[in-house]
């Protein structure tokens, strides 16, 4: 397993530097910056010894970019639902893992997973959270939940770092994979004449759903077979 | 458990501060602070919404003043022994625990337990080593093991916070929901004319894919009809 780092307009550089030598700590050193500030001296002394991750560090000018090639596209939250909230937007930010459910959801696999983390004031939208496979939020206090981004950082490179490295891996499937059984999916639901209103909502939840189940490739592969050959099967109208 | 935590000399008052945030992030509010940095606006700034944790620490002159009161006395460091290095002072530094070793030891104890973390240059010395009770390591890359202090902070109460805390409380579906989400998916397969000696083999892996996803009560009520839907559809041929 492959861990890329994705920081989305990151506001200030002592975070980004802070996250990057957080990142050297616990082994990686895939850093994606969308839309950075600036990183100057004070960035780089709080990268200390990690300065060459900042220096190596891709610039993305969309999220879309810096997921390249990711199997796993993971946000991070910490506006969470309180239990028994109830809106639209429920499947954009729940339900959701903790950092160990996500380490136990990918230990052993083989391929790209990419944490997203959003800007100190405001984290990620809801439209860039509807981008994501499957969200992750660090289980805090209700009293102060929110968490200075690169400390989050570290929490959750510290727990994936935990997942074991040797042993057999199972092939992720590829992110062409994954968009492409999104989409399937969401003509599958237009095939079925599933409510028009409730397609967009339905679509993250799927979404969700295979984010959460680390599908390996073959079944990623099954499921697109299935989906379409049920819509084979409506085109045909039930004749043998 | 009542969890304390104390910085022993810390050089720089932007730590304290994002330690005390951390502190207050994951629900511990007992802070001691001995021979501490002065802590001006920057400080104050770094705690964020925890200023109150910095106002109410205690400043201890010594670490046995520090630790008055705790069943546990946990050291933190980051210099481990390597592999084979054998010296006088091995119990000093070794065996340590990680974090997790530390929070399955104390999960349920009704005690104090202080955790002293030590300067952000040289760490706790040895003989402040030889006055704690037990040692806690965070596993770190030999690339670069030396973390931040707030970071380091963090981790642990993380890690201890899971003690506590509990992940999300999204209501799970019955196992009459499940196992009907099952029965319709072998319907709906079926009906699509799937290969019928791979159904079997099929309806186990999305099986498989259900149990992994922890589905909530939600999510598998619309998938049941979504089937369902699918299957009405194929009955009535795509006519509209």
């Amino acid at each position: 397993m492959h861990l890329r780092v994705v920081l989305v307009e990151p506001l200030y550089e002592g975070n980004v530097g802070s996250a990057a030598r957080a990142m050297k700590n616990f082994g990686f050193s895939d850093l994606v910056l969308v839309r950075p500030c600036k990183i100057g001296d004070f960035g780089l002394a709080m990268a200390s010894h990690a300065r060459d991750l900042i220096e190596d560090a891709r610039i993305a000018s969309s999220i879309e970019e810096a997921v390249d090639g990711a199997s796993l596209v993971v946000g991070t939250t910490g506006k969470r639902l309180q239990a028994g909230e109830k809106h639209l937007r429920l499947h954009i930010r729940a339900p959701y893992l903790t950092p160990s459910d996500l380490r136990r959801m990918i230990e052993g696999m083989d391929g790209i997973v990419a944490i997203l983390l959003g800007r100190e004031d405001w984290g990620l939208t809801n439209d860039e959270l509807a981008l994501c496979d499957t969200l992750v939020s660090i289980p805090t206090s209700p009293q102060y939940p929110v968490m200075n981004l690169s400390m989050a950082a570290a929490v959750i490179l510290y727990e994936l770092s935990k997942a074991s490295h040797g042993g057999s891996s199972v092939k992720m499937p590829s992110r062409e994979t994954i968009d492409l059984l999104n989409r399937v999916f969401l003509e599958f639901l237009r095939a079925i004449m599933y409510p028009p209103h409730k397609i967009e909502y339905i679509a993250i939840m799927f979404k969700r759903i295979i984010g959460r189940s680390a599908l390996t490739e073959r079944e990623a592969h099954t499921m697109l077979s299935i989906f379409k050959r049920a819509m084979w099967r409506i085109g045909r109208g039930g004749e043998k």
